[in-house]
């Protein structure tokens, strides 16, 4: 390992951009250029000691930025703005909607590829490390199925030391942000709720069939301005492609000041689970497991270990889009190989 | 993907080999051309329907097997083995001696770099998969430790659904070979047992720095030759270094018969855990997760996986051996990577 470090700088400073500044503060090998802001600076610069620029100065930055950190808005945002940056930087992002991802590749790709930089998409939770994980359980035990389940009461029989009630697990980041986007709406929260019935199939190894629908119901939380049509915001809410048509959708309206003190944690976790047969009747079961006091300071955590990757990958002349199916284990890690070899394998 | 298949073969007819050859069948992108073996081809031929080869005939195969896997001894064929195939093939092996890794890596390296070969080496279960959710960990929770723990009585909180006694828990193949190869011993098995009360501190966030023998404990059921000097034999075990050294050692001797029926099965499993924090008291938990009906079989589903890759990293150019920390997850499945991220990202 060189002793310069690596010189990041993240782009929005909502929760996500919070908690990548935490994780950038935690890893030795790295430190924090800046962050960028659509909003006016010095209404951020109160809130951090990191240096705030405006995001229409990003290019003067080109020379002292190694991997830019994209924070912004997941469904809105990302888009626009990560082949953008792609031109100047290498970057990593948490682009959420599973379904767009293949087009969103190509278009990040595209301009990473022609201007010599590495963008790592969809990195986090999910789309992320259970995506990772549902590739690793379907290449070895090969025909199964990998299930990915939002939390399910998991410290009740899992950790066996934390009593969390329903309400309140399980937010969901990208979904909250869909409902703030729709005109009429102050603010919101998306719980995601796992259908016991069919997890329980899932354990058993029946292998079914699931539909998105059918291993989660949602709900929603949703302040509205005053006077707004509350009727048009619900329909608005269950209609709205991906993100909620396919589900069992329950939305209640409750109280600005509710949703602050009620509402305000951003616990998150679940599992990817499957069961498969290695020869008639040897059921063979893997798991991977998140449970999480914070979302998105865990998401943050995840990018920032994948823009090490990125810094590492350009530092090889490689160039392009990538996934975290692409990324090497190795390249997460601050060791060298050798050491990691020694302390891990 | 062309559709050529992916010519394998297995080196070695124990129970690892076996679950190996299971594996090639459910893989429909390969093929098994044949097991090698230094026993009597005649005498392994009566329990399969691939073709039995004798070991001192592998050079006429070169251009007939795209990766062999190794399933002979851990602890002794392997060190020797490997480097010697690695000349001929690529190989994949579950080399398991944690502390041998490193010079044993150095050795197959040079012979497989020489002669334009991949070697994955230490897949598995541990080494293997559970050390690269030790390595994933570490990279995102920075400054947590990553705790591997065998079976803990795991169905009884977790899939609810089996209730095992305690022993015939945790078998490890590879200790239990090494008993065997003791002067004197007929037979043997190794059970490994965990510590609940070192557990009960990782759960709880301590991070505590654990040696091995702080973890587990070790229970071996040895079957003696006839005559044999049983107090020699259990100053041997108990005092093998790296395997048992370290640890709380149990010795029972038991009847051959009895080993055969009460204890045949090889049922495994066991878990990574860590618990980090993101920033002062946010806990984020970690979790990867194995429960297996039968571990050989598993071991055998790994390796085959890890072949996909040999095969594709040798075809894109490659060479040298490699551990499960330098491979990227997409080679591991049979699918074209847009297929893979369509329907698993």
């Amino acid at each position: 390992m060189s002793s310069k470090k690596i010189r990041i700088a993240i782009c929005g400073y909502g929760n996500l951009g919070k908690g990548a500044e935490k994780a950038v503060a935690n890893n030795k090998d790295m430190e924090l250029v800046g962050i960028f802001t659509r909003r006016n600076p010095a209404e951020i610069a109160e809130q951090t000691s990191t240096k705030v620029i405006s995001i229409d100065d990003v290019s003067e930055y080109v020379d002292d930025v190694d991997v830019i950190i994209m924070a912004g808005g997941l469904a809105t945002d990302l888009p626009q703005q990560v082949p953008e940056f792609a031109k100047l930087f290498s970057t990593v992002d948490s682009f959420d909607t599973h379904k767009k991802i293949p087009e969103y590749l190509v278009a990040v790709d595209k301009q990473a590829r022609k201007n010599g930089n590495i963008s790592i998409i969809s990195v986090g939770r999910d789309p992320g490390l259970f995506s990772m994980n549902r590739l690793y359980m379907e290449s070895i035990l090969f025909g199964t199925k990998a299930y990915s389940v939002n939390r399910l009461y998991m410290e009740s029989f899992l950790f066996g030391t934390k009593a969390h009630s329903f309400w309140g697990e399980g937010v969901s980041q990208g979904h909250s942000d869909a409902i703030r986007r729709i005109s009429g709406v102050k603010d919101a929260r998306q719980d995601t709720i796992p259908m016991l019935e069919a997890m329980e199939r899932v354990r058993k190894g029946e292998n079914p069939d699931l539909s998105d629908g059918e291993k989660h119901r949602r709900i929603c939380y949703v302040v509205a301005e005053e006077g707004a049509d509350k009727g048009r915001i619900r329909e608005e809410i269950i209609h709205m492609p991906n993100y909620f048509e396919p589900y069992d959708m329950t939305v209640y309206y409750i109280e600005e000041e509710e949703l602050k003190t009620d509402y305000s944690g951003l616990p998150h976790g679940g599992f990817v689970l499957c069961t498969g047969e290695t020869s008639p009747g040897v059921k063979q079961r893997m798991k991977f497991e998140l449970d999480l006091d914070s979302n998105p300071e865990f998401t943050g955590a995840v990018l920032v270990a994948y823009a090490r990757a990125a810094y590492r990958m350009k530092k090889e002349g490689q160039t392009g889009a990538r996934t975290v199916f692409d990324v090497a284990p190795i390249l997460l890690h601050p060791d060298a190989r050798e050491e990691a070899i020694r302390k891990l394998l």
